[in-house]
Parts: C-alpha cells; structure tokens; sequence
C-alpha cells in the first residue's frame, strides 16, 4: 500500500491581496455604506444582491457589479420596471497583481439606470453622487464632480477627419495621459513625439501642429464662466453634428443640475475629465476631493479621484468607486470605538452573579461582558479589559458581596489621571469607586454619557 | 492562420445553486443581519470580516466562517483579546450539488469564542442565541434551544466498554439518526438490524440489547422535570468519570441560565439533540421553530432546526444557521415595501421643473423619482409606477404649470377603490385630485401617513 503523505499544515495568513477587517473596521465600512445607501434608496435606487459568482467559461467571481446587473436585466426584464434604477454594494475579485492599496478583493458600491435615453438620468446620477459625498461627511467645498461628454471628443476627431482612421485609437490612447503628462505633454505626443522623465524616446502619432490642435482646444477648454466653457468647445467641434450634440447634453444637464441647486462649486462641465472616455459613449463623470492630505512621508498630496462612471449606450452608470473610503483618510469617523464593560471575575462559584450584573447592564442596552478567560491572575483580567477598549470594569469579591456594594473602575478617566494628573488630584478624584450593588446600572450609565 | 472561433454569447441564468435578491428581499435580511448582530454587539461579540479567498492547496472560496476565525485567530493572537469573542455575518460557499433550499452559497452569522473553558462561554452563547432569536420577531414558546453534551455520550460509550472499541464510531453514526428512525429503530440499527420503509435490509452493529441499553436511556433521558433528567443520566453512565463530568457541565450551564432568568421555556437540557454530537467535543445547542407551517402542499409541518453550534475543545460556537430567516416562513417581515413617488412627464420641455418637486420631496426625506424613459405614452408611465409600488404619481402639464397646481394620484387608495368601490364611492372619494404645487410636499406627506 502506498503510504499516505502527511500534508504540511497550512500558514496561518491573509491570501495575497486579500484583507480581514476587525471591529471598527467592520463598523466603520457599514456606516458609510448605511448612508450610501440611504442617499441611492431615496433616489428610487433600488436594491440588487446578484450572486458573488457568474458564468463565464465556467464559474467565477464576479469582477465587477456591471456584468452581473446586465446578466440579471438580460434574465428578468419583463418582470422589472424600465427604467431600472439598482443599486449594488459589494465585494468584487480581481486576479491581478496586488500592491499597496490594490487589493484582490475590495468593494463596489454601483448605482446604475438602465434603459433610459434620456440625459436627465445623468444629471440625477450627478446630482445623487454629490449629495452621497455630503452624507458620509465630505463638506461642499472639499469635492467637485466634474462631467464630460465623450460624443464632443467624437465630434472633434471627425473634425481632425480620424473618425475612421486608424490613428484615432492612438489619439484616444493619447488623451488618456492629460492626466499624467499635461497639455504640452500630449501635443508632442500626438506631433512629433517626446522624450520622458526617464530620457525614453516616445513616438508621436505623427500629426500636423494644426491637426492636432482641435484636442487641445478640447481639453483646454474650461473656462471661469460655463458659457464660455460651451463658446470653446463649439469651436473645437465645428460644424460636426455629433460634436453639437454632445455640448447639447452637457448644456442640458448643467441647466437641469443649475435648477436644482447643484452649481459649478459642486458639479461643473469640465472636458479635461478624460479618464473613461475611451470607454463611455456619452457623459462621463468623476468625483474628485479637493483637499489635501499627507502622504506616509508627510508630503502634502491630492487625495484625487473617489468615484466616477457614464453612460454606456443606455445604461448609465456611476461610483465604481474606491474601496478606501475617503472620510476615513480625512479622519472624520475614527471617533475611537468604545468597548464592552468587563465585569471581573474574583471568585469563580459567583458566576451566576456576575452573568446577572451585565444581564442588567445589557437590559439597559449597555455592551456588557463577564471575563470568561483563567480569573486566577488578576491583573490578566485588567490588560484584557484594556484590550477591549473597556470604559468601566466591575470589580466584586466576597467582602462586597456581603456588604451588598461592588468596586467600580473608571477606565477612561484611570487612562487620563495616569496621563497627566498630580498626585494630589489622583486622590481628589479617584478612578475607582465603590457603589451600591443597586445603583450598578445607574452608575455606569453616567460614566458613559460623561 | 487558424481562425477564431467566435464564442457563443453567454445565456443570461444565475448559476445553479445560486440566486439573485432584490429590493426588499435585501431589505430583510439587512434588517434581520442588524438585529442579530446588535445583541451579538450588546453580548460584547466584535466583529470581524475575513477575506472570501482563504488558502488552502490554492486559493478557495470559504466554506464556513470557523476556518477563516481559526486562521485569524492563529495569525493575530497577540493582538486579539483572549477570549475573544468574535461575530462574523457574510457569505460562504459549497461546492454541492444544490437542491430545494440548499444553495451554493448562503449566509452564515457566527458568533464564538475563542480561548475560554468556562461552561459560563456555553451559557452565554445559548442565552444570547435566545436574545437573538426574539429580537429578529420569535415570540417566547415558539422556539426552544435545547442543549445536550459530548462528554455524557462519551461517559456511556465508557459504560458500554466501546470507548476504545471499532464498534464506537457505527454506534455514533446510528445514533445520528435517532431523528429520523426514533427509539426503536436506533434500538435494532443498534442490535440486529432492520428493514427500512424502502425494504432495504439494514446490518446492525451487533450488539446485545443489554449493551444496547445505557444509549436508549441517554437518548430518551429528558424527563419535565430538570433534576429528573439529570437522575437518569446519572443512571446512564454509571460512574463513568468523563460522563459524570458532562452531566455537572450541563448542571452548571441550567444553574447559571436559571440565574439569569433563562428557564426551560426558552433553554432546556434535552439528551435528544444528537446534531453535532459526533463533532463537538462538549456542550452542544440547538435552536428549533416550534410552530407548524404548511409546506407547498398545504400540509403542516415543523419548522424545526435554525441554529446549533457547540464546543470543540476551546472554541465555543453556533448560529451556524440556515440561510432563510425564520421570520420569513411566518410572515412577519413581509409588509410589502412601499416605492417611490413617482413624477410623470408630461411634457420634455419641463424635465428641470419635474427634478424640481422630485428634488422637495427627498429633501423632506421622501423617496422620489422622475419617470426616465420615454415620455410619450403615458399609460406606460402609470404602468411604471404600479411596478415600482409607487404610492402617489404626480402628473403635471402646461396647463397645471400656468395654474401653479398639480394632478396628485394617490395610487394606494385607486388600488383599493379599483377593488371594492361602487361607482358612487369613486365619484365621492376620488383617487385623483388637484392640488397646489406649493403644497407639494405637504400633500403628499398626508397620503403616506394615512
């Protein structure tokens, strides 16, 4: 018989690229996502859970929430209401390389309508987009949502004569880089070519000066006052008939967000947005914050792009967004979470006494817990009420069982005094106290709305 | 060159084994997912949210929450609070075959805790169970969780001379199916063997009758009285140290619940719960629906199981549940979600006046949506608005505009006068009526609070 090998016992860690997420974590995320959602619900958004795997050659994961919407739409639209407003929040997976902040595994929180023609739906997605920014705690002021429109860049590529040459996609591939490499940058790319940062010799498209002006006229085109911004881009365009079109759409909707209060200090038309123009075949959109952080090395740094989408044919789309949520880079909701009060153990045969004392505590909706480890070191059970973030720890013995009281540890205020208190304030305001075994809830009460 | 095939498109279909939920399916279970871990919170359980992938030979989706709390637990220990108490709600994955009920991947909501000794761990975990179950909407008497421990069937295996005996896993596998074949048909699985209702022979183990005994007596130990099953487990496993043991654990954990007002109407001890039994190595639970339902047939029948768990060594752990809530089966959660106000466009000119009321109507926190598809047939659009469950449409052309009024159609009160009214009703208490626009907000607030 052959011998069965001992398989080696598996390491105990994370996946690569996968994270886990441990209490305030875990609230934190619910929070915001709780408030996403309450945003999208009183939209008239509603609620998909698609399955975490799809059919493709063969089961996977879902790589994004967009497919999985079209799978479902395709599967049960005579039973859904067109236009179809969803929303899905969920993790996505991707098999690729990850690095720092790019995850295997993060979450998506897609707002979607499908099967509306009409550019309303995108000024209500811009317009749902801002005030999700407002509820999870971003200012106005700290973000702008800023919208192009992917049929103007049509419109000037049928004026430069590309819109069915094969250069337009290197074009395309070109204004991809604004982002990276600013307008001086993507005219010698589109001419003559240019020599990067690393001293790399980078080919041109190989277009005339003139050629290659109406994309620079486009992606320069912002201007202070949005009908000047509107007077550029006709320029840029012409007489193309898609290219008018498209600034028709960008006309109406900063029209229809100007009616409803959301002006250019929250969503503006800016044509220098270019990420997903390659991809959109309408208005595109993207969710910026204004305001600087620090990097790991105290740099000041933008904190840039947290959500965007477009119109894909008719669906139209937003908020593929980041996993890290930017009110936590701001520091917004890092409020240190409070843990459970700990209820010590010093003798083991009174058990049932304590579980009574945090049954009491938790009947007043108080976090509460009996230390359930060894009670022999005592000392082991304060470390781990610290562990717990505890804001009281109860302490009874048999002296206070028979007096009828029981010793009260104030954590926080222990935490402060130790900090910075002289020795005579120590003893003015001690951090442990005794009270009445009937006063147990009571007392705790007002520790914790101190 | 080859050719390339072109793929067949894939077919829109969830897949097998899977499902899709919507609105307020998500609703719910949200609903029932907060409920649950706001009294795993108040019990002082954290949470934690581990990655879907775990490693194993290769990457795998999870197949239960312990696994990964296992790995997390090894990987972060000195950090982590020992005990720790941890919950975790989320998905898991099976790659079964999927039948009624039994999907490919469902939900779990674990609560356990790692690192604790005390049998107060087990009391805790079956009172919270209890919390939990009434606060998701299971009035007390229409559950019961029942507890039962390893240690005493390992004290009988003891008494029977199987404990080290080839003999010992046959007779745990027969016990197993106590459920399903009852007193005597364990009694000759035990011994003989039997005939199954198909006429399939069954071998039996092979035992005496006299051996047979101190299993039939564990098994069908419960008696009304507490001590009186505890009289008879006594009786069982004779002086068997393990099982003596087990019955002082079981002693101890009715002790401490009876303390905190957690008696036999909610948590009893019950011999008879063999789920689990061949796995956990001490105390074991299980939370069963007392009421009957109907089945697809209209018959009635038990709900039974929802919840078990137990200990093995020092984990102690459960709610390992079913995916649907039990609340479902009895209908308590299923008040049909109310949709949207619903504006219809009359006229295209006026999108940015229709955003408008739409845009009052979630500021005052109402749900509300423009109609976004083509406005031309506006029967469709009243078709819309029934298939959102829309509780008012708003209906509003030129004329109205010039008046400052608008049509309000209270679509709750059509429903029911659609129904039952006669024709002098409807004439009386119209469904539709004229309002002034200023009264937008107000006016339809009173429709939804009626």
């Amino acid at each position: 018989m052959a011998k069965v090998k001992k398989q080696p016992r598996p390491k105990a860690v994370t996946p690569k690229g996968f994270r886990d997420y441990f209490g305030a974590e875990v609230a934190q995320r619910k929070a915001m996502l709780d408030q996403i959602s309450s945003v999208y619900q009183l939209y008239g958004f509603d609620a998909l859970e698609s399955s975490a795997v799809e059919t493709v050659d063969w089961l996977a994961l879902r790589y994004d929430l967009t497919a999985p919407l079209a799978r479902v739409f395709a599967q049960h639209r005579n039973d859904l209401p067109t236009p179809y407003r969803r929303f899905a929040m969920g993790p996505v997976w991707r098999n690729e390389k990850p690095g720092p902040g790019r995850f295997r595994q993060f979450y998506q929180c897609d707002a979607d309508t499908v099967g509306s023609g009409s550019v309303a739906a995108d000024a209500e997605i811009c317009a749902m987009l801002s005030d999700v920014l407002e509820t999870v705690g971003i200012p106005r002021g700290d973000y702008i949502v800023r919208v192009n429109n992917r049929k103007v860049l049509n419109g000037v590529l049928e004026v430069m004569g590309l819109a069915d040459d094969p250069r337009r996609d290197d074009v395309l591939r070109t204004i991809d880089k604004f982002d990276k490499v600013g307008e001086r940058g993507v005219r010698e790319l589109l001419t003559v070519g240019r020599t990067d940062a690393s001293g790399a010799e980078i080919d041109g498209v190989g277009l005339s000066e003139d050629q290659a002006a109406p994309v620079l006229a486009f992606l320069t085109a912002k201007q202070d006052r949005v009908e000047d911004t509107f007077e550029k881009l006709r320029g840029a365009v012409g007489d193309s008939v898609i290219g008018n079109q498209g600034i028709d759409e960008l006309q109406q909707i900063a029209d229809l967000l100007g009616a409803q209060g959301y002006g250019p200090d929250r969503i503006e038309i800016d044509p220098s947005v270019v990420r997903g123009l390659g991809y959109y075949t309408g208005p595109v959109y993207e969710a910026e914050l204004t305001f600087e952080i620090k990097d790991e090395k105290g740099r000041p740094r933008q904190f840039g792009s947290v959500a965007g989408g477009g119109r894909y044919d008719d669906l139209v789309k937003r908020f593929t967004g980041q996993e890290v949520p930017a009110t936590d880079a701001k520091g917004r909701m890092d409020k240190a979470t409070v843990g459970p009060v700990v209820v010590t153990v010093m003798d083991r045969d009174r058990m049932a006494d304590y579980q009574a004392m945090v049954g009491e505590l938790r009947g007043a909706g108080i976090r509460a817990e009996v230390y359930l480890g060894n009670p022999k070191n005592f000392g082991n059970q304060l470390k781990y009420a610290d562990k717990r973030n505890a804001p009281v720890a109860v302490i009874a013995g048999s002296d206070e069982f028979d007096q009828g009281v029981v010793q009260i540890k104030d954590l926080v205020l222990g935490a402060k005094i130790a900090q910075t208190a002289t020795h005579e304030e120590w003893k003015e305001q001690p951090a442990q106290f005794e009270i009445k075994r009937a006063d147990l809830v009571a007392e705790i009460r007002k520790i914790l709305d101190a």
